[in-house]
């Protein structure tokens, strides 16, 4: 599994949760997860998640990550959504490293904003038959996220992350995810089975 | 999927972890989550992991965690350990709301105990045709621990936890267990394939 | 697994067998089996089954069936046809038990006409990736069906069923159906396996 | 699929539910339907069903149906529960066919005898890793069946089937499962998918 | 698993490897394997292989082979990739006891061309969620091959095979995949399981 | 996948078939291939093909091939034996590279030993739920060889492979193997499905 870091800017619409994204923008042939920070503004047609119709999904600043697995075939949307979860967990604790203190609701991360809760987060998974994608991305900032939703930032809220740390918990992210997963693999290797 | 709760002092010895165990000492016809507190003493002929062979698993005062899966059929060890994985980080999560910090490496959480990790848990995964099976243990005292292995116990180690929270907490962990599946399969129904 | 009555009249017209339909028409995060009576024109870049293509597949009052399952990850045509067939051998039972002797020849159900056998029923079964889809229809009146087709209707051919019941002859169906999945299930979790 | 007539006497005992036991016994390299008529006396240590541990399970003279699956790799109870399901209501038709009415509940079929249910039938299914197996049969007598159980044979109870009758009804049993299966298969090759 | 034979001429133009085209085509309801002798050139909205994207694949004159198979459900990528190494296995051995000495690098043939290695073959696998597809063929003759890749003709390079063998390389390669997955499913029914 | 050169002696008596054995002996926690040159001689209770069955399975030197993949759960044995079959066509593409031309029926090798076919090899496959195992082991002598059967021996029967080439022949057989299951991996991260 892979991890490649793209320039930032680059925006999220939508169209990288497709199947074969990485291998068609960037030649991956593996499994692999692509991180890099930027906005994100979903095209109507690229949704994912029916309960997201009508509703506006973008950020003026956020981490994206996009993971796709070919190791499970044919593919499974259960563990994926599993994986996704544990991805998020793995978020959390991290952020918690730095001091992030945030409440995991499924694939949802908050944070404590006064007496309210800040979304900090969106996410989804998704497959064709032959690949699991995940997408999962963090507000940097409240700017440019959806009016009727009460959002988080990660550079906001008092947090004592600053700019320049992002790029490094981003790394921290995509690598703890992938030995995570490795290790998952490992543990298969030693177990009795019935 | 159903949570039961046994009478505190049942030892685990490791034939709870094979297939059927809740329904050939329960009846319970469903996949289960079952829980209690007592010690543990695993007898060689009822290990899972090969690792293990020739080490001493036990513990003096444990809450114990049995979980079995019937959903996925066949069963699949990767999705088992999959949903170990998020077990422990429910865990981990309760025990951080309840004050206690840990780290997770794996299946394994440790707590800080001076200038080193304590080992609070014990785990393992497994599965036959037909069931995927957890076992998930910690320690509520570092008594009965192997003398080995550098462990911690819950209710040690300047823990805010009091031993009358010990049954609550155990319930919050099965409950968040419960939801988080239930979450998982709730979000397939809704999310657009390729 | 849920079940869910439709006001009378609904059309059936092939875009019921979509994936996710009853998600993003009734918001139902579960399986499901959507009951209603109406009519059915089945517009051609609906169809489903490779072998009615140029065919007319419609009928002037029927009783509808439509099931969504969830629970098997990725989706399984073979699962998919033997559920639609187990669905068909209940309907044949619960009209039986109504006076109503049929015949059946795969998927499709047939009644003694005279001389020959007469078409009672269309279904068809399909699947994306992450979900299994079956269409069942009785024909409650040969009115509206197929020329080129030797056709009956519940309500015709000297039946005993009255247009009153049939609102509770599908109801029974889907309850029967709903339980029959669930008896498989709970089988399994008492079954030695080697 | 093969299917294979034993001689009649062949004592039913457990040992043949037992993955392989066709190629073993007689070298069908298939899936494969084995019917006999004969007794049948399960030992304990070959009960597959956990809830008739304590329980006997005979009957004097019975039709034996054994079925064996490979064509699912690897196997699963899941589809092997429907299939068993599948046989029992094949079974069901063609009873009534010979003018026998019976009542199905899960796997098990039950005749009126007076104003109680006669217990005609016992059935389990079970795999392993790459075979599924399924057990069916047929009391023909009550002689031999247990006593704590109300059970009916298919030569008795006022039934107009004649002993001469049973090897052609068993023949048909076996010939209509065998049509069922391939109707399936042949189903899912003509069948849009999305 | 059928095989059918095509009239010389017919076009590969990439349509024939989309899911059920021999059942659309020719009311083939099994798994299959279509042969024919005929020129191929691709429309670029047929591609399978993002790789080759923006590049030509065709060829004036080639042996043709589809293969479509329905037994594994839901169908699986890995499992067709496998089947497609197997195909062109028993593609060079039929050629070299045919005296034409082949390289295999995956699922490419390549025949000595003077000092450089000329390609004789392409092939590519694919799926839905209810079938698994290859299509493989062999270059008769360099005419009409991409300008930019060193290609070779199974009837050039000083072959001893004649055109009039054509037909019977093509009906024994057919036959010896058929007697492969034959075999293979055989061998299941006798292994001995953990 | 890890590679793994026993050395020369150790004896096949068929508990290497066993799943877990590369970790158990070796610690090995990944799919791996072991590779050694001894005698076979399987223990009764060791066979895992049926039809061995009171047959002598026995070489008194030979190359062993152990292999054991992790890749996919639940284990698959239709997997596996595709796996045996592309290992197979690899050994017999390397021999035929050092000049020795084999003939393959299934698992088997043969070489011509002047009017007779010499069975060269001797392979099993079979599963767990959790593993795929692979025996694949090629006479180098015929000494020790069952009697009953017509064998040869790798550096009998006038072949140009010298004994100090053996290891060599071995490992590459191994790379190779390693190589295909990996290029069939990344095929697939580059495949349009639908």
């Amino acid at each position: 599994m892979k991890h490649l870091k793209l320039e930032n800017g680059t925006s999220y619409d939508g169209s990288q949760i497709q199947p074969m994204w990485a291998f068609k923008q960037f030649g991956i042939k593996d499994s692999s997860i692509v991180s890099w920070i930027g906005p994100m503004e979903i095209r109507s047609d690229e949704l994912i998640d029916y309960e997201d119709v009508g509703i506006e999904i973008k950020g003026g600043e956020m981490i994206n990550f996009i993971i796709e697995h070919f190791d499970v075939q044919p593919a499974d949307m259960r563990l994926c959504y599993h994986r996704q979860r544990l991805f998020v967990t793995i978020v959390k604790d991290i952020l918690d490293n730095h001091g992030i203190k945030t409440r995991r609701d499924g694939d949802d991360l908050y944070v404590e904003k006064g007496d309210k809760d800040g979304k900090l987060s969106v996410s989804i998974a998704t497959c064709s038959v032959s690949s699991m994608k995940i997408h999962f991305a963090l507000n940097l900032t409240e700017r440019g996220t959806p009016d009727d939703v009460e959002t988080a930032g990660l550079l906001e809220c008092g947090s004592v992350l600053k700019r320049e740390n992002i790029p490094d918990v981003a790394d921290e992210v995509c690598s703890n995810y992938i030995k995570e997963i490795s290790s998952i693999e490992s543990d298969i290797t030693k177990t009795r089975v019935f």
